[in-house]
């Protein structure tokens, strides 16, 4: 047990480093750098994909030389995707809907609108064939990716005046980045993709009227109830889905089944870990929300969501048309969507609707 | 790496025997006997039990001897309690709330009547203090668990008849065990705790008149269809929580960091495929019975509802009134409740009800 105490004390020395500098090394083993896409220590995201980083470190014990690099430290968030492909880096993390420039297939492998929610995602991916074809795209770009990392179902929204029918879309400018603001777009918004650094200003400043983020526990630190008083609970933009581990695939092939494991096993560890503790955070923040800061909160009426449900129908079709693959993958999961979707609304849904009106929840 | 190699490949042949043989002994490492309350290969439940003993030897890389017993094979079911405290085992599988005789608080651990879904469960007990009170009740019978396993919702059950009003539980024979039995024993109805397989036969000579089982995946194979028609979707008597991996607490105590890190990820691994795995499985199932078999798909009504959330507030004040501990237990899990129920309602409860209903998903 000798060698096996003195590498798990380098793998844990690695483990607290990777929290707190640039770079961490976990002696010996493989060569594994991690190009992230969230800035350092960034709360939720950025803490997650660290934690993730140690954890490959810790479990491997000794098989990993593992060095973590935050947004910006090593390549630029975006141009991680074309770092790691190439094989400069072995490992991103991110949300593989970034590259849908690349291929509008990689939506499906984040999140897409009026889509799954996370527990459904992850039954797709897991047991439903997600897996298989998320292999055959990102392997097309030598890349093998796994889940790690969900925010849950996303908020609406922040507004600043209630939103009563969908004609209060037309004209509106607002911050929705990928599918879902190709949702708006069709029902007549103006919106535009910003980084999360400058949202608040043009809030304020009324370069846009409306924004979305993520949730209550991400939101609460952005500020956005100064400007807009009014919070739309869950969306249809990005209901839920998961963040991606993407490796270099060669450099996935080449690891031994026990490498593979390791991996395996951090990843869903993590990709569990991150829900989990965006519930917990978002019913806390949720709470402080309206409180402290007299949010007030909303949910669309049946007119918009009809509107948004027609308006993605169109996104879905163009989304389709661009290719054989891009169609395979919206088959099998809005098949798989409809066959779980079915269960849930059954079992999971009944009960919580029920528990909630029985107990006085709401 | 040979060391690293050689260990491997015992690991592994280990991980392949411990789904066939009575046990499976990975060389080398600290011993873990595994007893678990299921029988060998049992659909879901057992394959889970022994896919995550052989994880544990993978990942572990010679770090634990591992060999694992179904029920039965070493004790019973029921005595896994007994032989993990004692240290003549160190580990079982199973759900805690087979213990409840022990100690009522031991419900909060697997399920509850009007509880908690799956992940509100897993936020309260990764990060809402739901741990720390399972590690204060486990401890006090020298045991350490960890979540490991789950269902998702269960159905409500099988009937020969429709259920139209909280009248027709009056009376009824019905097999549920635990304090959704409770709920429906002050109700009026005659529960029986009949395991697996005594249901059927008791079901079709009209011993009992209905009976709650798993959901549609495990239901399916019982053929309680063949008896009962009617089947009625998520109910209030296991909405959702987790099966436990409990450990004698000095075997804990004496693993190292690395050790337990391995234990952990192999549990968390193992806790959200299982019920990844159900949601996959359910939505399957379910559609074959329906198609195949000419099931009844039901909900409670809202009456019956309200009566069973009388009838469980008054089984909850009686587990309150046990002791001091098990006020404490409820005190937490109550407030999480409503605080992670408000939550999942806006945002993931929202989201699914549209997008059923635009989606036409019933």
């Amino acid at each position: 047990m000798d060698r096996r105490k003195f590498l798990k004390g380098a793998a844990i020395g690695a483990g607290a480093t990777a929290l707190a500098a640039p770079a961490a090394i976990a002696q010996g083993g493989k060569q594994l750098t991690i190009v992230s896409t969230w800035p350092r220590d960034f709360p939720g995201l950025g803490t997650s994909a660290q934690r993730l980083a140690a954890r490959i470190a810790e479990l491997g014990d000794g098989a990993f030389n593992v060095e973590y690099f935050a947004a910006g430290e090593r390549v630029g968030a975006f141009d991680s995707f074309d770092e790691v492909s190439s094989g400069n880096s072995q490992a991103y993390i991110g949300a593989d809907y970034y590259w849908t420039g690349k291929h509008p297939g990689f939506a499906y492998f984040t999140s897409v609108p009026f889509g799954m929610s996370t527990p459904e995602w992850n039954a797709w991916i897991k047991f439903g064939g997600g897996q298989e074809l998320w292999d055959e795209l990102s392997g097309s770009y030598g890349l093998k990716a796994l889940a790690c990392g969900s925010t849950g179902t996303q908020a609406g929204g922040w507004f600043n005046k209630e939103m009563e029918s969908p004609d209060d879309f037309k004209g509106l400018k607002m911050r929705m980045p990928g599918l879902g603001g190709q949702v708006l777009t069709k029902m007549g918004s103006s919106t535009v993709s910003l980084p999360g650094s400058q949202i608040y200003e043009n809030l304020v400043s009324g370069s846009i009227e409306a924004t979305e983020w993520v949730g209550p526990y991400n939101d609460y630190f952005m500020k956005f109830y100064e400007a807009a008083k009014y919070y739309y609970t869950g969306g249809m933009h990005e209901p839920g889905g998961g963040l991606a581990f993407g490796m270099n695939k060669a450099f996935w092939d080449g690891l031994t089944e026990y490498e593979q494991a390791v991996i395996e096993a951090a990843c869903n560890e993590e990709h569990a870990a991150s829900h989990e503790e965006a519930i917990a955070k978002n019913g806390e923040f949720l709470s402080k929300l309206v409180n402290d800061h007299g949010v007030q909160v909303r949910a669309f009426n049946d007119d918009i969501w009809d509107a948004m449900g027609e308006a993605a129908a169109e996104v879905f079709a163009d989304t389709r048309a661009h290719s054989e693959l891009a169609a395979r993958i919206d088959d099998s999961f809005q098949a798989k969507l409809v066959e779980y979707g079915t269960f849930m609304a059954n079992f999971e849904g009944t009960f919580i609707n029920q528990r909630n009106r029985v107990l006085d929840i709401i």
